[in-house]
């Protein structure tokens, strides 16, 4: 399991109103005795006061505020069965915790249903607390639909976030099973590796054999929320026959799922039968596993998506546990031909239809979003989303902005998530290297959430949230004053710039020295500026006429001390 | 040395209006018959049917159009002396070439005097069949100065290109040796890597010993424009001390370089002393190289800059040589909290004021921009550079979007590289993984390029560029088709897209099969939509109404077939 301490960096909580209110962050020391406090996703692993073992969970730290507003209760529970788990006959697993599933004894039990009635839950005031905001806010975004918090009652475990336009912007890590290549043990360590790097939430998209025991394994340990299609673990139920799909079964998976305590659920709602042919005109059709999936059932039946026809449905289910829709965009464009095309846009206005059916009931809602745009096209998918969505949060993937680059699908994708994030995406779902090639492995997760908080933050600077910037300057300030210990122990990846300075530099005194591998050791941009700045601080010069003059004794001080600044002896920026 | 021919590519020619303008391009063959033509910057290392040696240096390929000008001629040139390799009495060489250089006769010659006269040379006709444009075009953009065509008299083994706007988004690599990492055989190797990944120019920014031998092997090397920083050798030939720098030094290193044949030179003339103040209130004060030289200069001085001063007289030797201007910027901003700021944009009006005296001799003239800074900052770069210096070619650095991710700078920058290019910017000056931390090696110079080639292409891709889309296209046919080995062939870096997708499923006939590993054998939503289209197809259906009619049937049939399509066995996107 990856316990491992963020180097330098200590485990911190902000101290809410009540005792159990206690946000964790991750508090960074500066060698100049300065402390940086940076919002952290890692959850308890990263606390070396917790003793985390996978096979106990981590601790339900909801659970007393969702027992105390009595809107819920434990009750028997849909019975799991061998097929949950793609098998004939299989024993339960034994290292399952067996645990009994909430549900709503009356009304919606959704964060929303609470904000709307102008209540702040313990949730609302932890979330806002990682965010440095009033809980007042939190509460009134998430009352208007303009934000979520993803808090299924039934996965207490998970620390609350909100997840708007007018917060941070977060990223997803997808992870999920395969019968080659991962073991349930590998799906819940990908999951604490990607929030060790800052993933927000994760989604299982696990297939095939053992896929509810591992949604449950991840459940228990993920100290984020966790979302799922459960379009797919129905297809595995019905024998892997989009056609055979039934509503009955679709039904059941959700609350086998809702019971676990997914926190939110994409569902391809929006595909409508006659948006089908309109795909029949692109270059590269529908290309979304759900969006295919569900063309296919009406392909065979010519009926309307029973998702779209069942919706009302779906949303008493989803409020009697807090699940929020992350409504699917099954027929987001799969390459840069097809962006902004008919197909795309009709069902998301179909997508707002559904979001204003939610609200009814007190849903949380999130739209899912392309997919492959080209940059002078992305900002036209937000307006609209805003616009027809009634402001809810985008949650897009990607988008990637060249399909010329398999390989490389982090960057060509995080070069669109930033500027649509910029633009008023909420949420970012990362995409790794291994995007159309094959299995992303634990270099990949980690390279995917890395470019995607690269992203995620770029567009945090670009909106001009208040804070974000002070990181960028935290780092700056230990750039150019050559606190090279402080420069990696900020830096998204500390591990990572550490070797790279040490590949050119490995002595231990290079990380204190006045100088980079870039410019040598006798010359350095940075410090003939500083030597300007001392100079006119020793005199207490300020303004640009008094620095001027200054400078002009300067320059004469500058050469009777014969004062010599040696150039570089190797290449860097000109 | 690479001379490896890119996989299952071939080089072919473009045949020009006379028998030596011949244009190398890089023709991919396609398994399904087509072939696609994409612009070429490798140079004859990646023809078969040339061979190279590094010691002879590559053909000479534009001197009969140099020389048959008659506006040059060869003259004796300046003594090569141990103090231009940073030596005391190091004896020259042996490998190097003698040659004689050339220089101008009489008045300017450089591209874009001709232009301006009406004339289209060789040259230009060159670059506009890379570009898919007229020559006439080409000459317009030259002679109005919204374009350059970087050629040295003394560089005749570079192939013509164009820099401007209006053409494809080129992208630079910087290489260089040092004292500790590379030999002169590493900086040759070096070029010839990052133009096999697709450079368009590559600027030596070598410093300390053999900095002119170096220089020289490059250059006789180079299949792509050269670029230096003057500065950095005439620092070194004054032991080091940017304070002991004279004119008279700088202008023999610049004569020295012209006759070598670099094609473009940064000139730090716009750091005036009167704005090297304003960079006190910054947090990063001045992060140039370039800029803080001539800062220290100054500051040792109190004196005018002399670059500015005696701007006038390098114009005359850039018009005798045709070297082109890359106006540095040598107060560009080094942290997001620096963008846009007042030292930055006084000198950026400088640049504008420099453009136009520059115009005056002929000269061929870049402006070059940040930096550091944040999205919604980046617009207002271009549209200033454009607005104030004539709509001359703007060459940027990055812009890295935000300042929190060392070792990941390749990454924060392309995200800047591409919107600043979609606006406007004409050439990207690279930025590798190891930007702030230490020295690039070879995988960091193709990290650097590939994320660049991303940008650039995305960056024409929103620009409009005809024919850029085509690219985009072929590739999503390919991925649509499941013609893997196109897919792989057609990508910005073959060998990486087929690793991964080898990691997973590596056996032969996966290369052939209609699925990939993200949704396994039996399922496929690109197949699903293959079905609809066959149908539709089959029975000549077009249109949304006659599609429908088709897909009722279709569904009939689909169930009278017992059809089954299998779902996946491992995760990918939703």
């Amino acid at each position: 399991m990856t316990q491992r301490v963020v180097p330098a960096a200590r485990k911190t909580y902000l101290q809410g109103s009540r005792p159990d209110v206690r946000v964790p962050m991750r508090e960074v020391p500066l060698t100049n005795g300065d402390v940086v406090v940076l919002y952290d996703t890692s959850g308890p692993y990263t606390d070396p006061e917790q003793r985390t073992d996978v096979r106990r969970g981590l601790p339900a730290l909801r659970e007393p505020w969702i027992a105390e507003r009595g809107d819920t209760a434990p009750y028997e529970g849909r019975a799991v069965r061998p097929e949950d788990d793609g098998r004939k006959a299989a024993p339960v697993r034994e290292d399952v915790l067996p645990r009994r599933p909430r549900r709503a004894t009356g009304g919606a039990v959704t964060q929303r249903a609470y904000a709307a009635r102008g209540e702040i839950t313990p949730e609302m005031e932890f979330a806002a607390l990682r965010e440095g905001v009033r809980p007042e806010f939190v509460r009134d975004e998430l009352a208007a639909g303009r934000a979520v918090l993803p808090a299924n009652v039934n996965h207490p475990e998970a620390e609350p976030m909100v997840i708007g336009r007018n917060f941070l912007v977060k990223v997803n890590a997808n992870i999920g099973n395969s019968a080659v290549a991962s073991s349930i043990e590998d799906e819940v360590e990908k999951m604490t590796w990607a929030t060790r790097w800052g993933a927000d939430t994760v989604m299982d998209l696990s297939t095939g054999r053992d896929i509810h025991t591992t949604r449950e394994w991840i459940l228990r340990n993920s100290p984020v929320p966790v979302g799922t299609v459960p379009l797919y673990q129905a297809v595995e139920k019905v024998g892997g026959d989009p056609a055979e799909l039934t509503w009955e079964v679709f039904r059941d998976t959700v609350v086998e799922q809702a019971e676990q305590g997914v926190d939110y659920m994409t569902v391809h709602a929006g595909v409508l039968l006659r948006y089908v042919p309109l795909t029949a005109r692109r270059k590269t059709g529908i290309v979304s596993r759900g969006g295919s999936i569900m063309a296919a059932w009406c392909l065979a039946h010519h009926e309307e998506n029973f998702l779209y026809t069942r919706f009302r449905e779906l949303c008493e289910i989803f409020a009697a546990y807090d699940v929020t829709w992350s409504l699917g965009d099954g027929l987001r464009p799969g390459s840069i031909a097809d962006a902004n095309d008919e197909a795309q846009f009709a069902e998301l206005r179909t997508q707002g239809e559904l979001t204003r059916i939610a609200a009814e009931y007190g849903n949380q809602v999130m739209n899912e979003g392309p997919g492959h745009v080209p940059m002078h096209k992305i900002k036209e998918n937000v307006d609209r989303q805003q616009e027809w969505c009634d402001g809810a949060p985008f949650y897009t993937l990607g988008p990637l902005t060249t399909d010329i680059a398999p390989g490389y699908d982090h960057i060509t994708s995080a070069i669109g998530a930033a500027m649509i994030g910029w633009h008023g995406t909420a949420m970012l779902c990362y995409v790794t290297p291994k995007e159309h090639l094959g299995l992303p492995d634990r270099e990949d997760v980690k390279a995917g959430v890395i470019a995607y908080k690269i992203a995620a933050h770029a567009a945090d600077l670009a909106k001009g949230h208040p804070g974000a910037q002070a990181w960028d300057d935290a780092l700056s300030d230990a750039r150019f004053d050559f606190r090279w210990e402080d420069q990696f122990n900020l830096s998204l990846d500390p591990d990572t710039a550490r070797a790279f300075h040490d590949a050119t530099l490995p002595a231990a005194p290079a990380k204190t020295a006045h100088f980079c591998s870039m410019c040598g050791p006798h010359f350095c941009s940075m410090k003939i500026t500083r030597d300007v700045w001392r100079y006119a601080d020793e005199r207490g010069l300020d303004g640009e006429a008094a620095l001027e003059a200054g400078m002009r004794e300067k320059a004469a001080e500058f050469r009777a001390a014969g004062g010599r600044v040696q150039l570089p002896l190797s290449p860097g920026p000109s």
